[in-house]
């Protein structure tokens, strides 16, 4: 479906870095859920750049829902947030309207649309369009914790440091739910931006891990060929700028193991069926399993550097050299987080009104 | 979609392990496209068990195409695929009936169809279905070829012991297509056998990765928000029994790396756009650049291996132990590789036809 | 979704009129459901010619169920027909190969297929396929009494006669539904019967209109944008060859009313709000408000005829003149009431699974 | 998919009557159509109220594109349209928010939304929305002209009262294009005016007949099972407020034909097949055969009328005695036409991007 997401639960999102709106909307949620905008707004400032890590971009995301909100709960009917573009400055990127940035997708948004693209900020391409989504994702996610079933992500690796472990998961997903910088261990997540910090005074960029935890999804949900809960969640996240690689569970790891380590043995545990290990993320044949949801996401260091690259120059295609102007992050794992999580509660939404019925979230 | 996969060029998969038939229905092909009855029968030796590393259930994969096809040329009109089942043995599954093999799919598909599920050999969670699956992908991956697309898969990595990378992609891929046990270093190809024989000979079971790549893919395809060429793959890709994570290009190594570094610089070469490196897998923003699409999957061990394991019994809800019969492979890993190409080819073909209209392929 | 139907229920036909089969699969059935054999081939035979009313091609429709069934009862994964072609005689449809028979689609098909589609008997566009979508709405429709929802059609009209208006609903369609020739008015009923015998003695063929009436449909279900009931089944019902027309409730006549007559005043009744006219066709906005849901198709008159007609080779493209040979039906009309009634149960599965979720209909 | 209308062009509805805007969203425009906003105006004027046989709510329809456009044209990623309300009284409505307008969506609204919904002005039910749809449609509806494809509705019939027949296409699709009461014959127009006139000076509304004719469509475009050209119009126009019935051709006429009558018979004409009558309006198995596609839709009398009617409080589930405030048309058929307009500009560009590929508009 191109720019809309799901079936039962479907977003569309729309907009440009440099454009009057950015928005999306959200169709399928249940009438009545409550719609707390204390809540939206906390998601979206985690999004928001902060600090010497992040682009010096701000914007405030004063965001409407202009459509499918009355008194504060939804109506069931197609619930529109908009959000303006306030701080642009699209002079910055003049020079990339013909120069492709590499890595990013200035030269496959020409290759696509030959030309007509709105090239300002990378226009339909920007990280800025996730702040739509998350907006429309935190109305899902505070709807899913009302039924009890909590999403946290927290930065597993970056620049080569590795944050601890989940132990226990519903307090370490309370606790990175409280963070800007989304770490279990602090020490860790201080050398982290040390290192945003190191990268970008030399003028690049750093990558991560981000790994999502997900407790009281109910078992039974998702389907085998071909709407897996995998394929679902990996078809979205891949949608997030950077994302380059998912696993669940042990994912890459699995691959070097035995059978007999890697297989997860189910015992009973106060009447409910739960499994030793979770080397499986929660998900046995594409179908939840009652144990937590876990997966991984690679997010590739951001392509915007301030250092000069080779590229080519795609209208007069001939070879060129790249030295970007602009407001880039120097990382966006930590923000992308925020982006996870929505982007997951939309997902796992979708899955259980196709499951429960359309009424099953109110 | 539940059941059916993509939109343009959409499969639907039926059948179970033990049933009368399991097939596919492709819509959406061009019409006129030649069926190469000899190309379908080779894919799907290759995905067929051999030799003492597969099970020893042998199918004949006498498939019969039914419909959609007139004078060896599909007439455009939605063309079905139908493989008996012959070599069955449901005696061996009774067990399984409540017993949960851990790490496969019958506790949920308990969960998800309240017993009414078909519990012999796996019923529609089986590794059986991916035969349909490659029947179907293998006519499109053929009218793929024609058009100068060529996909191939290697053994990239098995029981802990890996291939050699990809280097000459056009040979390379030549090469693995002809072979039953797909690596580019035969010796290293009889390293992992030996692993997998030695595995077997414990009752165990490996995984591995898997490594494909796409050549002469044509730039320019794919969408921003949500079908990304990533997320359509890996959408499908997950619905592969035993995948648990893909990545594309560099993958999750490209999280350790700095943007400097990451960045996949763009040069002309010959009148073309290409890219010195190709950390992006040929995909950025979602779209085709024209270089080779990469990408990886996790393969996690056969679950059904032939050791005691703990599990619980889901219709009297209490604790067991489980010892499987029946038959079933040490490893899948080297016999999933072709159906990885035939998915690729079906996921291709679909985003193609979005982009050129429903004639394109002939 | 082209040849895919619906969204939470799907249906996918496929098959040509002389191919080895034809077939439907239904995905996202509910698991548990009751499939009942007697029921579904007395529906078969319902659609099967019968008498000099009808084409003397006999098909046996001895279906196969080959998928997503066990014990009797659905799985809850695709569930696949598959019903023979037995009694073909391709040889009369050759002249058909480049002559169009005027109103059928032999021309637009070679538009669309370019000469690839397969022309014998129809090909695809055959009213043989609507075996198959018989074969699977009956599956649905046996579901949806035992939920209390009947269906029911009747000839409302045929070569200029009227049978008499529903009256009774619950005793009309528990009458129509034992009839092969369903009317209401037997004697209206021998008359259609003798002048569609009238037209074929002339190599002629008539039409006819037929209503359905559903009563038991739970209100509250269907979409304001764009998924509306009335938009559902008509999307299903203009599939059905020959349909050209669709109204609910009053349908065109109501385009003459005055509101104060078109309106369907509400009053309560045992506790339940009924209206006191049904002019709306037990819809408004698109959602069912829990009185019948009534509509009419229009059918034309058979297009293939024994009479010389005026037509064009699409090969040589030049003008041509066709005698049709081969067995035809002078009316179809009353053997699409089956189509019609089976079409009908697909939808509402589909429209009430989005509701309440996928177990539904168990 | 609910509120999104079509798969490779795609629109989406938002908005309630009294919120702050209503919106649309078409995804899969190709990039570089011209967007003319002489051309929107005026179509969005064609649908305004004007004079005494319209509603006295005047909207400035002031709309603004806030994404997907670039210099005046398409980029290519989708495009939102954001139409304010302004001249909003919901205190009219109050009484409306649990006596149920006999006709109205306002009972089945509240069964579907449990009274979450909103019932100011008819919320997401309000024919308000439609300004949405024209102005999406407009813009494909344009950028059909530019290939060609020209869309006219006439307002067939009114309050009893007929227009005179399509006689030139091409110069009467360009005369009612022109109107505001679209009607080819001027006489009768001011009859139906009057009639409509007559109806409100009684608290009254009248319905009635549009046709539609598009020529300049290419031939070989719809799908056999179930994307018929005929069920996607009307599966989009039965979301048109009020209609209740669509007929193609001679559609429910063609019932009482015999074969021989209906039977459009081919014949060369300048080297194209074209047929004598168009009795099919210009569809045979679901696929265009390249004549006018004509349709008409029926339109029931707007059900909010100024008398009083029986009906229910379906919050006290009492019976009540409705009178009806607010502001209302005594018709709506003449500012349906241009809906209906941009309606089939939407669904055809759908199916021509399905055939032709994503750039084939542009």
């Amino acid at each position: 479906m191109k720019n809309t997401f799901g079936n039962s639960v479907a977003v569309t999102l729309f907009g440009e870095s440099h454009g009057e709106y950015i928005g999306a909307t959200i169709d399928g949620l249940a009438p009545g859920i409550e719609v707390n905008h204390e809540y939206i707004s906390h998601m979206l400032t985690l999004r928001r750049p902060a600090g010497k890590i992040s682009t010096p971009r701000k914007e405030k995301d004063q965001y409407r829902i202009v459509s499918g909100l009355v008194n504060g709960r939804t109506t069931g009917t197609p619930l529109t947030v908009l959000i303006p573009n306030e701080n642009v400055k699209s002079g910055d990127y003049v020079q990339m309207q013909t120069l492709a940035r590499p890595s990013h997708a200035d030269y496959t948004a020409d290759c696509k649309y030959h030309g007509f693209q709105d090239t300002r900020g990378g226009g339909h391409f920007s990280g800025r369009i996730t702040a739509a989504l998350v907006a429309a994702g935190a109305i899902c996610r505070y709807a899913l914790e009302q039924k009890g079933i909590c999403i946290g992500t927290h930065v597993k690796r970056c620049a080569g440091i590795s944050d601890r472990e989940f132990t226990d998961l519903a307090s370490d997903i309370k606790k990175v739910n409280e963070k800007i910088f989304a770490v279990l261990d602090e020490a860790r997540g201080k050398e982290m931006q040390e290192a945003i910090l190191a990268a970008a005074s030399d003028g690049d960029s750093v990558g991560g891990v981000l790994e999502t935890a997900v407790i009281g999804m109910p078992k039974g949900v998702g389907e085998p060929w071909f709407d897996t809960v995998e394929g679902l969640l990996s078809h979205m996240m891949f949608s997030i700028p950077a994302v380059k690689g998912m696993e669940f569970g042990a994912g890459f790891a699995i691959a070097d193991m035995r059978g007999s380590m890697a297989n997860d043995p189910f015992r009973m545990k106060e009447g409910q069926v739960v499994s030793g290990s979770n080397n499986n993320g929660g998900i046995n044949g594409g179908i939840t399993n009652g144990m937590p949801v876990i997966f991984r996401t690679a997010i590739k260091p951001t392509p915007t550097i301030f250092r000069q690259q080779d590229t080519v120059d795609f209208r007069s295609m001939s070879d060129a050299v790249l030295l970007p102007k602009g407001r880039h992050d120097p990382a966006i794992v930590h923000r992308a987080r925020v982006v996870q999580d929505a982007a997951t509660a939309i997902v796992l939404c979708d899955a259980l009104a196709l499951r429960y019925g359309t009424d099953w979230l109110k």
